[in-house]
């Protein structure tokens, strides 16, 4: 439970940290987006560029079973490589977004 | 104060009301995702058909200054037309997905 609760605290640090780029630009916005009764926590950047819509969604982890997966990154960041610096066990960490043929060999959890 | 928690009901009666449609494909899922701190509301598809990653979100609702914001629909639902009949008020609800020159003439608010 210790570990569940440091996992958490762990994804928002790194949620909040890429807010912190965020420059604010007057019609758009990056929203993070914390589901703590069901372990989902995502960043979306959304707004307009005239009268062109955007929305994207940076980056989306859930935590399952004890496991960090990574869902979604359209970032630069090498989320798992940040996750494991901040005391993430590799073990812990599921490439959800990759194909578990590619997981097999990424040294971190299939599952 | 009671009405924005009619609201947030009303929110996450619709997504529930949407997930009940997920046919619960093996290698697929659809998350409900709640920020009630932040008042962000989406439904989120994604998975594996074979080797392909799948990922939309289908629908994003935010609470903001009282108003229901409708972010994004992916879906066929008049998501609109559905809150006013489950008792928002039209001047309550933004097409925050339109523009401006769009949501003018759309009998729904502006901003």
């Amino acid at each position: 439970m210790e570990r569940l609760e440091q996992y958490r605290e762990i994804i928002r640090k790194l949620l909040q940290d890429y807010c912190g780029d965020d420059r604010g630009e007057p019609d758009s916005e990056i929203q993070m987006i914390c589901d703590r009764d069901r372990d989902h926590y995502q960043l979306v950047s959304l707004g307009w560029q005239g009268h062109r819509r955007f929305y994207t969604v940076l980056m989306h982890l859930d935590i399952k079973n004890g496991k960090i997966w990574i869902q979604r990154n359209e970032t630069d960041r090498l989320i798992a490589q940040e996750l494991v610096s901040m005391g993430v066990l590799r073990e812990d960490i599921v490439l959800g977004l990759q194909p578990e043929y590619v997981r097999a060999d990424s040294g971190y959890s299939l599952v």
